[in-house]
């Protein structure tokens, strides 16, 4: 499908009841518990923005780069409809030529989550009055380009504008977090920047470096690369580090939710067997799963709220990532189990006084039947929002319903964006409390929640559950 | 998350067009389909109230005793709330106390279902005025209190007012049913109290007990422990003696809906290695895969309907379960197959005359890709109503959606509330009810069924569905 | 269940807004946008049509014939209803008394996609003015019968009054097409039909007759049966054949998604094996998995769109499939997985020019998780239409929801009726273009997409998506 189109310009208008359902009385209810949260600040406790970004508080540098180039949600798109990746990702790439082949493909879009958040920005920051197209291209490029020169569109400034309370970025657990000293030491920003201590890469050995990687960990208390207690005793100070500097979560990406405790003494040599490069594709998948269940424990010495991300096959066309890297629209999302692979895990640290463990999924059946009945016994079990692909208009109510009935809406971590496109972040946010408005509406014309309580759920929903579940 | 809530009182009302939908034109037709069936009598093919309550018919205690000590699906919400099993299930549990940690939580049961049953049974049954928090705590204490001294408030009393026709109780296999007889002998009960035969521990070679429980059971007909044809035998006797008592159906919980036909000899092998406690873990899963389908061909001689409840990992937390027992909120789901497991009982059995098999599920993706079809195709299959967690609003609109396009209103087995929460009963049944009123609207209202039909289908799904499917 | 209904007949209407919101904004859109496609051609890229229907065009015999006998999503719910499969298709089954005990059942297609079209055939197409009940049998019995001996209500002049442009059939790599050259050559139909290249039975060595299959196929080319390149040659050279023919697809049935790309050696090594009989079940899987590899390869050379549907398990009850036969409504979906499946494939060929691979499912969780991603991203792939039991109001909305947020509008193959009735065609292809201008409507309705968006896509999605995915 490598047609483009060619129509005529179109209006481009928000509508300031979209996402509302359409009866009378639910629209009027979802607009009054909208109204309760619109203007809340964002707490974002889980997110990919760089904080050089911050730091630097560059002007973006034009339409393609603000948008396109470092969204994989809007790149895959792109190349799902016939467009080579070496017009996006190249270093020849030109913005003007590339913008206009993204406003020529705008349908791929239409009724997209990325169509949303992309209208959303357009109208709302950029003042935009006509909807991308092939015609309309060139004078969205130049309004865009117009705005960007002004001081009120340099990050910081958006920063302060979107009323971000609270950013987490994502670290490698032997990042400096220089930015992130330095931006608090600023003053700039209304609000914090904080870091997240992301250690997948200390902790999987199939990945690339990974035995180069536990060596420079392990360096850091002074021990051997195949010693399991400096392994140990390092991702501790690492995590004291990263809490010093603001960190509230560990957040860790895997394939699948497969957790084990296995004997301290088997680990070790286990661990030695992994640094040796000679742990079989199993022995790794156990020794990944053993180490959840150690983070989970450091969580539970620490504090660190512990956030889970599994069922992600990343990488998909491998062609594309040697080209072009990681996070270029093919990470595809497979079946997760949750049930059986957490049960090492929480027998070990599920009741335990303080823990916090989020779940997010892709694979929107577990809500129901896996993720909602663990949040609704464990203490320290929390439903993650939305994930990913799931975070749109329908698969957020599909997950409302599917998860609520079951855990309620105490167990909920709050909305999470998960992102790395800076200025989607207020578009994100204000869909999750339209939908949510949405969602609460249609429980009070349906008579099973009190106007009053969908009133105090909206706040608690928005405001209360993110703070209470990263502990801010 | 062991916040408490500390709010003003709000009004509990319950809406008299709950659960209906929002569109006039389809509220009428919901309220006019609802109208149809709000007063018939309950028909309760399988739930878990024990028989001594209504043959005692003692007083119940308290508020605590009645909405919360017994009923898992309150209990757990409360646990992940962050309150102590040790404050519900110990011994010291103050009452009073216990029940104003449940009202501080309320809003860890807004949107739920249980938060649903509950607000319908303080408000219809008790007559509260006032939602549960902790300024309400007392006040809701006492008026329950007063009400419970009431002689309308004792068991008996309450199945006449709740018009119960027919209520199934769950059952071993050796029980004597002497609570059943004498309760029909006593002639209070304007409906019937009938037995299920729930055969589980004796068919479960991993269970506790099992070799015990298989001595007891052959020894009614004199036959060695081991021995595969009185133990097939005792099963024949004791399900003529619950049927002689009214049972008209069977039980079977199981892990994953795998079944089995051996040859005689080698089930007859199988067995005593069973019971000798030499099988292996594969061995005991065949065994009861092979005992299943043993089951079925009982009920095609002997006309039990055949009841199977598969999918569930029970007592995930296992200090929980040696502390506080079974059924204490921590049964977990986990995916079910039913296309490759129930081949070879339904080659064997599926096109039996008059057997009934009716599948439950909580893995709600099997309704419409293998329930449906399968109950679409085989006489013997019915759907069985949504189980459980899927025991919701939401829940059910799911249900009916997934599966009607393909199996049709016929297939089902009527509402099932499984319950051991006998308060809950009704209110349940008047969930069902609505939400099947408000489905049918639907349908009306998108010119997919003539009004005249959906009333004789509401009719039929309330009424005349479960007395068919399980031969009442 | 073996009752019959005896009930008064009920008026037959059919409602003009079927299936469109109720809202008064959102009901007015959905017709806007219904009436932009309501008389639109029919593209029917893939059935199961006989085109000799078409050739010899002799008039239907009786209702039986014409709505029963032949469609096994009807017979399947008369069957699940207790009726013997000999009275459907038994040689001396009565159709006369057939259709009464259909008519007698016709709750049970309450609510049901067969009963949708069938009213709709009834209504529309016969002008019949009463439900089926026992008691309008023989009226509709007759009515039915008059019509049919009008010309009118011949193969071809249907064909031609519905407006079929383009009618795909599926067909045996060595079937000679004549019907088709034939029926192109006679000019009596305003569309065209055309063949579809159909090699299961030639790639799946554990199918009956392979091995004699195989020979015949490799004859073609003048090769040895166990000829591995022979074989391959005269794949080639039959796809040449169909394409000659107006092919423009090759469809494939498959148990499950798995794909292979094994050495050229390996593979033909394997292949000696499956012709010999030698192979083993998991060999045999290997064989089918790397062959479906071969032909995406032959798909980018060519050009013939590759379908592909996987995830079912056809012939369920044994038994009926001996006594009856194929497609006797006993074929039951089991969960299916496309990311890993798919990546050997999509890794040869995934990128590769022109290539189409439209994936279908009726395991609807693969929508959301795995379809959608994977056609979000790859330019070769497109979303399936739902299939089978989703191809219902309900499932179709489920089905949008879950994948356009992540694959948009424009990754999708377009509606596939994918049916063996004929006179279901039109009633299928109205219903889907109601349920998309049901769901654009909401779209619009919530915000989310402008109107004159709406008004462009139903059209592309009806007309435009159906023509360029299957290069018509």
């Amino acid at each position: 499908m490598t047609d483009t189109l060619d129509i005529e310009t179109e209006p481009l208008a928000l509508d300031p009841d979209r996402l509302f359902p359409e009866g009378k009385a639910s629209r009027a209810v979802a607009r009054e518990l909208y109204g309760e949260v619109a203007d809340a600040p964002i707490v974002s406790p889980h997110g990919h923005v760089d904080p050089n970004m911050l730091l630097d508080d560059e002007p973006f540098r034009d339409a393609f780069d603000l948008f396109i180039r470092y969204d994989h949600y809007v790149t895959r798109l792109l190349h799902a409809s016939g467009v080579p990746y070496g017009e996006i990702y190249g270093e020849k790439a030109d913005p003007r030529a590339a913008w206009r082949t993204f406003c020529a493909h705008w349908d791929a879009y239409q009724a997209t989550a990325s169509g949303y958040w992309l209208r959303h920005e357009l109208g709302e920051l950029f003042g935009a009055t006509e909807e991308p197209s092939a015609a309309s291209a060139d004078r969205l490029f130049d309004l865009i380009q117009r705005r960007l020169a002004e001081p009120d569109f340099r990050p910081r400034a958006l920063f302060n504008r979107f009323r971000i309370d609270t950013l987490a970025t994502t670290d490698d657990p032997l990042d400096d977090l220089a930015a992130h000293v330095e931006l608090k030491t600023s003053g700039a920003l209304h609000g914090r920047v904080i870091p997240t201590f992301r250690p997948d890469a200390y902790m999987d050995p199939t990945k690339p470096g990974y035995a180069e990687r536990v060596e420079a960990l392990t360096a850091t208390v002074a021990g051997a690369a195949d010693d399991y207690a400096a392994y140990l005793e390092a991702f501790r100070a690492r995590r004291a580090f990263f809490i010093d500097r603001g960190a509230v979560s560990a957040d860790h990406g895997v394939e699948t939710m497969a957790t084990l405790d296995l004997d301290p003494d088997d680990a070790a040599a286990l661990f030695r067997r992994t640094v040796a490069g000679e742990a079989s594709e199993a022995e790794s998948r156990a020794f990944t799963a053993h180490m959840l269940t150690q983070m989970a424990g450091m969580s539970v010495d620490d504090g660190l709220v512990m956030t889970v991300h599994p069922g992600v096959l990343r990488n998909h066309d491998e062609g594309a990532f040697r080209a072009y890297g990681a996070d270029t629209g093919h990470d595809i999302p497979i079946a997760a189990e949750y049930t059986r692979n957490l049960r090492p895990l929480l027998a070990r640290h599920g009741n335990a006084a303080g823990f916090h463990l989020v779940l997010f999924t892709i694979d929107e059946t577990s809500f129901s039947r896996e993720i909602a009945p663990l949040a609704g016994y464990y203490p320290s079990v929390f439903v993650g929002a939305p994930w990913w692909f799931l975070d749109a208009p329908d698969a957020v109510q599909r997950f409302r319903a599917a998860s609520t009935e079951t855990a309620g809406l105490t167990k909920g971590s709050g909305f999470i964006d998960d992102t790395r496109a800076f200025l989607s972040i207020p578009a994100r946010h204000d869909m999750a409390r339209r939908t949510d408005a949405a969602y609460l509406a249609r429980l009070v014309g349906e008579g099973r929640m009190p106007l009053i309580a969908a009133r105090r759920m909206i706040v608690r929903m928005t405001e209360q559950q993110p703070r209470e579940v990263f502990k801010l």
